[in-house]
């Protein structure tokens, strides 16, 4: 009954967001939402296409390749107040199939994350004003940077912001990070306090195909106020969504709500896949560490089919059917009892019901 | 389908490897792999070999048998940086059997390690640079080896390298303990950080006949080059693996990659039962631990039958095909969700299937 009931709500909430008539689609180069079958109920479904998707870009499993040849991700993220967002964007990645997953953090976060998984390489190098002098920023800035730099180039794709807090120096060393990953061309997804950072220099990102920004209703509401000028218009959502992409130069935007709508300005998608009621935090931060994966694979595996969609657009759509998939496992196995750690749980057999190893 | 496209891949590789024909193999004393087996599909197979070996070296549980007479290990790595790594090798060598397995350790990892498990003893003596200072590093060098060499006599095998790092300071006191530990007759498997310090310093290990060498791709490739001062040769992969061995005196090198290949510069012999196509980081650490138990229990239970071959070389094609066959269990079990943890609680079973408690 739950899932009737959202289903319909959805349908109506998807409706209103496209403007309510076909008109409201006639800029777009590409909808994965068709509005005669969401009006009709008929025709083929959403969720085809968001796992036909998330099949076309993962990997088959060869053991002819070698380690880091899946994936090799870094979450930007951790601080004195947070750990638990950078291990869970970090321990997805892996769990989904990337080899190598790293975490830059401060000290304080780095033995907590590291204790919570032997399985991820947690580095403890970013510093908050409260342990730096103001005579020593400068060059601690610099080091900072450099570290990171060191590994720059091994990494397909970072994640920015998991629990990254809101340290005006701490974030002032992570704007020179994205400036040197951009520079590096990698791909950079951006959460929480990275959309904060983000939300308030758009230069950083601006102009930059491989950034993936994934705001919930707030961030995206601010996002929207500075970018737009104006306030969050649902009735022509869609519209909305495309101007903000475009208004920061093509970055590819997943707007996180009942449905999760992707647009990189030229296109927009939408997964409405059921997951789950459940609203616990964190799993924001599974669907970054997924998105960055996903990313990485489909620059690599992209099949011609689906060309006409950018990569980041490709990784956000499967990150986002991927985690409301294990979202719907973790919540029929534990109901309210439901936390972001049993998603995670769910994330392999979710992906493998999508994508058997063996297929 | 992807098992059996494997098999057909690997044996591809290994005929090249092997040079095409039986004459490629006239140098060598001893192959586990016999080309007509080979290319023919018929005749004993690999696996089987690495089976028996296993399990004639393999000591039966004795319950008259006192704490420490299955194993005592221990572990050289763990910094700053990486906590991982020491874990996955010093739980490993437990898991199959050890009864003592001991870290050592900067303090940073040390507190992290020692929260992943109480069952493992760990030492936080090592120190990096950046903790140090200059006037007092002779002195600091001097206990930490002081502190290593106390307990040197009671350890099987020593492993060198899981998550050490590359911090100058640290890497020269970790060349004292390898030099004590030679002095005191210690196997030393060498993996990770600790074949980059053999890689630049062959000293440490030339010559010594207890010392072995796990290199993945990239690692064999540095050894090649500064051995060889050649490229790989993968035409010739096998008398390249036996100049290479040679070339350091006799070391044992088990060349890991989708076959292991394992050399002492006298025998060549080959492990390719398959094992997953999952490369997540830290199985290079299984193995070390493992092939650090199976060389201690190798010298002590060698059988007649076997003996052509050296401890070293018997114990790096029991830890091989060990490993191979957990992280087939765990493949099994998780898909690409499987970690090393998974793995590694697979060992215990997998070692159970090939040599039974109750035989």
């Amino acid at each position: 009954m739950v899932g009737s009931a959202a289903v319909i709500r959805r349908q109506q909430f998807l409706i209103r967001c496209l403007g309510g008539s076909s008109a409201g689609c006639k800029n777009l180069g590409y909808t994965t939402i068709k509005m005669q079958s969401l009006m009709s109920g008929g025709g083929p479904s959403l969720e085809v296409d968001a796992i036909s998707i998330l099949r076309s870009i993962t990997p088959s499993l060869d053991p002819s390749k070698h380690k880091g040849q899946a994936g090799k991700i870094a979450v930007v993220g951790g601080c004195r107040e947070y750990t638990g967002a950078p291990y869970f964007s970090a321990i997805s990645a892996l769990k989904i199939g990337a080899d190598l997953s790293h975490v830059f953090c401060t000290k304080d976060a780095a033995t907590v994350i590291k204790s919570y998984s032997p399985e991820l390489i947690v580095h403890p190098i970013l510093e908050e004003s409260y342990s730096v002098r103001d005579e020593d920023k400068k060059s601690v800035s610099a080091k900072v940077i450099q570290e990171v730099d060191k590994w720059m180039e091994r990494f397909d794709c970072l994640v920015i912001g998991p629990g990254l807090g809101r340290d005006p120096f701490l974030l002032d060393c992570v704007s020179g990070i994205m400036k040197h990953a951009r520079e590096s061309n990698v791909p950079m997804v951006l959460d929480g306090d990275g959309l904060f950072l983000v939300t308030n220099c758009l230069d950083l990102v601006s102009g930059y195909p491989l950034a993936v920004l994934t705001p919930n209703v707030n961030e995206y509401k601010r996002l929207v106020q500075k970018v737009l000028q104006c306030e969050v218009n649902d009735q022509d959502g869609t519209q909305q969504l495309l101007s903000l992409a475009k208004g920061i130069g093509g970055v590819t935007i997943l707007r996180k709500g009942g449905s999760d709508f992707i647009s990189n300005g030229e296109t927009v998608s939408a997964v409405s896949t059921f997951g789950s009621p459940r609203r616990c935090g964190g799993q924001g931060d599974i669907l970054s560490g997924s998105v960055a994966v996903f990313i990485s694979w489909a620059r690599q595996n992209a099949v011609k089919k689906e060309s006409s969609m950018s990569p980041t657009v490709l990784g956000c759509i499967a990150g986002s059917v991927l985690l409301r998939k294990a979202a719907s496992h973790a919540f029929q196995s534990k109901g309210r009892s439901t936390l972001t750690t049993d998603i995670i749980e769910h994330l392999g057999r979710s992906l493998e019901e999508f994508c058997p190893v063996s297929r």
